[in-house]
């Protein structure tokens, strides 16, 4: 049984809550789908960590929104706050859903995989070879959505995950790397990062 | 109040149906932020409908699995499949619930068009200008998502929305696109789609 701790009341402003809350589902979606595509455990179980994250969120939004909406006015306006949050909460339970598949040994059903096949914005896994032109780089200096429409949603180093790295993060060999984005441009990331093209078009 | 329609047993490939539910549930979110961040009403009254559409996949997904297996082994085998049907039904119901927040009138508190400006990935409005570097061209032609990692989610013409049109579709003066991308690349094609830009770059 996991450990629960008591969640009391600290004010944080309610436009970080939601907007963690907001960029933590959408990023559970793919997170979820990417552990069940690849069968991998480990980051199947950092998508149910970050479901009890978003959890906690919703309880401290919650209770923020009850101490900041002193009169009627101020709750009809603060409800469509409340709404929003509380459909990312649906949001990151569904994909929980999804991840309990991996760890509970379900077994991810060919068919699943094949749909990521059909889709045109696909998630692809990547390796980063020794010598690869990615190495060492900061991701801001790839500039990989502007110039391939691919974003880097996890990087998995030292057998951790690294959830929606920042732009400062530097890709390093041996890096395993989970892109979005269409499938031109992850084919061309993943040629990149391993090593068969040795630079970024122009 | 709607109309309900007896959902009869007709049989639809798995695969087809799962892949159905998993594209538009992912689209609704984009489409349920995009309704309530610019207030768009029939925007949200479309989301509505794919709610209803999803309800309807999900049934026929569920009776379609039921036939499919017809020992214990075979429903081990599908559950996966069933659960992540059921996850993409969450999501598109989370989505109808933001969706709802404008059908109601309930109103987008500022915090929640706040939230939007800060996050990396964006949702866009832009309107095609006569004489545009795009008017008259096929989205496949743009290559809009290999050139600067922008989606265009949805198409409004003739009072319709359009909703995640095909590579095949063509963009007339008075369209307004709603696109999702990286910023850079957002702005770079809304400038393109209203005249300030005059040619893609190479």
């Amino acid at each position: 049984m996991p450990h629960f701790e008591k969640i009391e009341y600290k004010p944080i402003p309610v436009r970080q809550l939601l907007l963690e809350m907001k960029n933590t589902s959408e990023l559970m979606i793919d997170l979820a789908y990417s552990a069940a595509l690849f069968n991998d455990k480990e980051l199947a179980e950092d998508v149910l960590e970050l479901e009890s994250r978003v959890d906690t969120l919703a309880y401290l939004l919650d209770m923020e929104i009850m101490v900041a909406a002193r009169d009627s006015r101020d709750a009809e306006s603060l409800i469509g706050v409340s709404t929003v949050a509380a459909a990312t909460d649906k949001i990151s339970d569904a994909a929980a859903d999804i991840a309990a598949i991996v760890t509970r040994n379900i077994g991810v059903h060919p068919i699943v995989g094949e749909i990521f096949e059909k889709v045109e914005e696909r998630l692809m896994k990547a390796t980063v070879k020794d010598g690869s032109a990615i190495a060492g780089k900061e991701l801001c200096a790839l500039d990989l959505a502007a110039r391939m429409g691919v974003d880097i949603i996890a990087i998995r180093r030292n057998k951790d995950w690294l959830l929606d790295p920042d732009e400062t993060e530097r890709v390093f060999p041996g890096d395993i790397l989970i892109t979005r984005g269409a499938p031109a441009g992850i084919k061309q990331f993943k040629d990149l990062a391993e090593g068969r093209l040795t630079q970024l078009e122009e």
